[in-house]
């Protein structure tokens, strides 16, 4: 008896189609499948004894995989969207990320044309190495206090870059500690006597001929991180400079530029142009989160369905995991998330266009909406994938905690997006303040728009509470948007209330931040909701696609009700009763994914390759294979351990030295 | 300027007094600091290259150590409290936790005097070492499931014990990969044609000469688990047997026996006896929670009044991150939880005693209580800890994401408690029966005892509502208790209300799990909040001391009301206003608190060498250390990194070979 293809069996809807779906196109699919099959088939990109390898030759097997990786590059061809889909599947952190996704564009992004010409051929073809070193040991989520400075020196026509007091010593840059030849430096620019703020600088750190560091350059790797394999693989690095010249057109001069005079000089290029660029970040994190929330679920879920405990009657097996209420209550609206989150990443892109247009046309008006709705997005998503990723391992008791369930590497190696590219609090804090502006310029009669549109409505969705009277009433995606519109808005006036009543208004922001944290969260989700049920509103090809999707959005939104009762309650929007209706009708929903629930994953089309789990093993064949896999590992390479000799048969036969020196 | 230093002269309390109180007394305090000094001097005892050591050198240190600290205990002639808090400060899974913590046990819970008398003393000078082996591949939480048999054969007296099927392998049990000699088996007990379900056996496993596996023993370490160091210094193991005979007289026969005929004989000793050991094991789980917990929120706290960030004004420093309203909202929850379940444990202690008292005298009717309230503060402390850890490494932005923070580690090897000695879900559906049957006993005039008695109360509970008018209000004890006893009983109440409609109970009681598991936890956390406020009617020396723990405890009480307004609002027990008072206090304790932060965590009195983390260093010079290590680091042993010749020059200078073939 396969479990798993028993499970399959029974599906309801056309898996074929939803790959297709989850993909984006059929040649967004083809692309993931022939590039999987790629990496997942040449030995070289080996990844299953990643966990016990040391730090060294872990980070040496991963700059091999690089050359090996450029190499398919180049040999195959592959376009940039390939290449990117390629290192994807190699799933390590490597220096490549940085060099491509954040030297080059911040070349991109912040150099004049010239500049562009100049080092953009050189970093297409790798001949030199980049990263994007901005944090320091004292600032990361202060960029604008950084330490760092680039001093003009007319009189050589170059900078002076130093480093003046041990917190200013860059820290974290990834591909700085051990491979980048060059960097994209944050620095403060003086010139001229003054002090213009923190600016990038292109700057080269190791010989092109023997990698050594150059003169008055101070640089190293900043030691293990979380997790085993996890970020080990990267080479995040520390960096100091000691009076390091380099020539003035080395700054990245399209917002702003220093003349041979050492004058200051601020560009016509509208500064707003980077949020682009940021937009387009955040994009990508909110599709990996869907990626990395897929595969943990894809894990727990065929796991759940593979593992049997109580129950057993008779002739009949113990029941599935699966099964059981709270697993179900902790699995399925994970599942939806990951869905959810892939329809969010799809619109972002949208949204990324749209910017671009309008940045194309000066159009500057959606900026603070976008910016807002992003870092939020940004927040949540990796707060709540990172949680998921841990949900998903303790889903899988006791197995979960070994590498062999690929669950603690996929954790370890996700939940610094918690952090990176924005402290997830202070995003936060950031969208909060826009939701009190946005309010605050309603009496203004500014009217909002994108996602904060709702908030045009506040009288309305402060005053009519939810209408629900039966469990069905709570499939109504109006009746769903109404409600997270009518919460978002509701937290948001409270604070805003509580806030006008502070004798000063920036004490007040500060007194109520964690009040505003949450309004922001409510703002966030509600944005990711509708995004889902707007995505369901096309057409959706495939049997019993978009009935399944439709059932993964419901939990979607009543998941988050039913854990979020306070913020409804608070505000009388919902009563006891209407809260026992979804949490009843939540049940229903999940019986109803219940059949389809491992299809939903293979939905996904992860390779075994690519999950790296025993557990999550395409066929199900999971006790073998752990049981197989341990035989092989170095701890069992001789049946007696090392320091037997030494450590175990002098306790065991009393003939320890006793006495106080030293063993 | 010394920043911890001046936060230290803020305090408004006398920290040794308070070291008092958390050490229980002056004599567990004084123990505690020989054995932490004499663990943090001895150079065996290094911890701090853990992270970078590969596996097997891990786990051979390890083993280095435990003879070590075996010679030690020899030596100084330690008491068992000596050298169990000794191990304790040694800070690293290791196969003695299993010998004296569930090898022993077990043979003096369930041998006879004459099992114990021949064991006991072979096992108190490690002549021989345990194990504890019983979950198998296939069974964790459902121990009546293993497969595992043990079959005797009258005709040489012996039992024959093998692993039937593949699931049946053992494993996950510490120390028994490369070290144990013997282990407690728990088997599947045939005899006279019939199965009489599980039973434990003493089977040895390695011969005591060369440390062989036995014929017929099939035995080995299950391989990497979470994190660098983390559980990897244990060597959870696997194991197989063949056909494995061994004397009858090597089950533990306490409670049953077989005889030399085959026939099966329960003993009249009470099968209860053996939850004493239970309560003592959870009593344990409870204090490592509350020592984990304050071992976290002490980096945090240490670190975020070290660090600063934004808001520099003119010749003022940036604000340090622990004024942040979001960071106390995050943090001081925590600390102040680290606390409750200290008290909490001190009073799972006596809970200990008056259990063991009762069954002196065969008075088991507080057990099903007990075992409820047990199970249930085993789940949720260890939840909410593992959390606590997590939100406190993300309390410390991206440097806590490096292992010299102290907190990956401090996490990986948390997090199994979990899982083990229960899944934490598991453990409260038991909790929710135990409630669930508590009601329906009411109607039978049963009055319930001990932490359940406010049930008894549960018509008035379920009708008053919160008195709270104004905010001073929500520091009353009877006012905080009422509205913990009242959300539980409420939350209970809902579901047994719900069961009863359902067509059968058992259905009934499957399909609201996750209802139930919330009741439970509501149950669970007004045990807590009860102790904490139980323990503060005492008398407690020392300037403030009192005072300040009288503020922890409303910050715990007001955080739980906050964090779960959910569970108030739905029952209409809590108003909106009544709910934004208590919010407002809060903030108001949290200032009140945050002089005292860093003394707060300095009474818990961990060293620098316990804690092993750059960031919660007592001194708080966490730049110059972070950098001065990271420089030892053995990435950092040349300048120029390995695999530069094969793997990065070649990409560099476009030479890679293209061709098809592998580098
Ligand atoms: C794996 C990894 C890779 C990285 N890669 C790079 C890289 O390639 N290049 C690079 O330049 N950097 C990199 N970084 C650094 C990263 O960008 C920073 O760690 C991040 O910006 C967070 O800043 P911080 O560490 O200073 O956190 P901090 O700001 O020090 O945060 C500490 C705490 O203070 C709180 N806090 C701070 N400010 C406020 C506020 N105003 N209000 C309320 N609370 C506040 C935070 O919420 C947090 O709880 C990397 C980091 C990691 C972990
Ligand atoms: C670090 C570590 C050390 C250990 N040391 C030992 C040791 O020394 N000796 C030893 O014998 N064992 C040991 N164990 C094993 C441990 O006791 C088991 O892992 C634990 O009991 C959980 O059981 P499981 O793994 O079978 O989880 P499972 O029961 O398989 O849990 C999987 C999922 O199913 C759910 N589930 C299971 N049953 C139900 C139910 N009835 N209702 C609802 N949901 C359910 C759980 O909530 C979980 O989400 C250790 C484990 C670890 C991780
Ligand atoms: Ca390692």
């Amino acid at each position: 008896m396969n479990t798993l293809a028993q499970e399959r069996r029974k599906a309801e809807f056309d898996v074929e189609s939803m790959k297709v779906v989850w993909a984006g196109s059929m040649e967004q699919l083809h692309l993931s499948q022939r590039m999987a099959h790629l990496v997942a088939n040449d030995p070289v990109f080996r990844k299953d004894f990643r966990v016990t390898q040391s730090r060294p030759d872990l980070f040496k097997n991963t700059l091999r995989k690089a050359a090996h990786a450029w190499k398919l590059v180049q040999t195959l061809r592959l376009t940039e969207e390939e290449a990117t889909k390629m290192r994807n599947y190699i799933d390590e952190p490597a220096y490549t990320d940085l060099h491509w996704g954040m030297f080059i564009p911040s070349i991109k992004g912040q150099g004049t044309e010239v500049q562009q010409q100049k080092w953009l051929p050189l970093a297409y073809k790798q001949a030199i190495l980049g990263c994007y070193a901005q944090t320091e040991l004292g600032h990361g989520s202060n960029v604008q206090g950084l330490e760092t400075t680039a001093t003009f020196d007319p009189s050589t026509d170059e900078f002076i870059m130093n480093t003046p007091v041990l917190t200013a010593t860059k820290w974290w840059p990834g591909a700085l500690g051990k491979v980048a030849t060059h960097a994209v430096v944050y620095a403060r620019l003086l010139t001229d006597g003054k002090d213009y703020g923190v600016h990038a600088f292109i700057v080269q750190i190791r010989s092109l001929e023997d990698h050594q560091p150059l003169p008055g350059v101070i640089v190293g790797d900043i030691g293990v991180k979380f997790g085993n394999g996890g970020y080990n693989t990267m080479d995040n690095g520390f960096l100091r400079f000691n009076n390091v010249r380099f020539p003035r057109d080395q700054m990245l001069m399209r917002l702003a530029s220093v003349t041979k005079e050492g004058k200051y000089v601020q560009s016509d290029v509208p500064r707003q142009l980077g949020y682009g660029a940021m937009v387009y970040v955040r994009k990508s994190i909110v599709m990996d989160a869907s990626n990395y929330l897929s595969r943990a679920v894809t894990i727990a879920t065929r796991y759940s369905a593979v593992r049997r405990q109580f129950g057993a009657q008779g002739d009949k097996p113990e029941i599935q995991v699966i099964d059981y209420m709270t697993q179900q209550s902790r699995l399925f609206p994970l599942l939806a998330t990951a869905y959810a989150y892939r329809f969010l990443g799809v619109w972002m892109a949208w949204l990324y266009s749209d910017v671009m247009a309008r940045l194309e046309k000066n159009d500057f008006s959606t900026l603070p909406e976008v910016h807002a709705c992003t870092a939020g997005l940004k927040s949540i998503t990796t707060s709540t994938t990172s949680d998921a990723i841990e949900e998903c391992r303790k889903l899988c008791g006791g197995h979960g905690y070994l590498c062999a369930s690929g669950l603690p590497e996929l954790y370890a190696g996700y939940v610094p997006a918690c952090t990176y590219e924005g402290d997830n609090v202070v995003l936060l804090l950031q969208v909060a303040r826009f939701l009190m502006k946005t309010l605050s310029l309603l009496g203004a009669g500014k009217k909002p728009a994108g996602t904060a549109a709702y908030l045009g409505n506040v009288r309305q969705l402060a005053t009519q509470n939810c209408q629900v009277i039966k469990g069905a009433d709570w499939l109504n995606p109006t009746t769903l948007q109404h409600a997270f519109e009518a919460r978002s808005a509701r937290l948001a006036v409270n604070c805003a209330t509580q806030i006008a009543e502070a004798s000063n208004q920036e004490a007040g922001f500060t007194e109520l931040s964690m009040e505003l944290v949450d309004a922001a969260r409510a703002h966030c989700e509600l944005i990711v909701v509708t995004r889902f049920m707007e995505a369901l509103k096309r057409e959706l090809p495939g049997r019993e696609v978009k009935s399944q999707l439709q059932v993964l959005c419901n939990i979607y939104a009543l998941s988050l009700i039913t854990a979020r009762t306070g913020d409804f309650l608070v505000t009388g929007y919902l009563s006891h009763e209407q809260i026992d209706l979804a949490k009843a009708k939540l049940r229903d929903l999940f019986r109803q994914v219940r059949p389809n629930a491992v299809a939903l994953v293979d939905a996904f089309d992860h390779s075994d390759y690519y999950l790296g789990s025993t557990l999550g093993r395409y066929d199900g064949n999971v006790y073998t294979n752990l049981y197989n896999d341990a035989l092989k590992d170095p701890m069992n390479q001789s049946p007696v351990t090392e320091g037997y000799e030494e450590f175990i048969r002098p306790v065991i036969k009393q003939q320890l030295q006793l006495s106080r020196s030293k063993i």
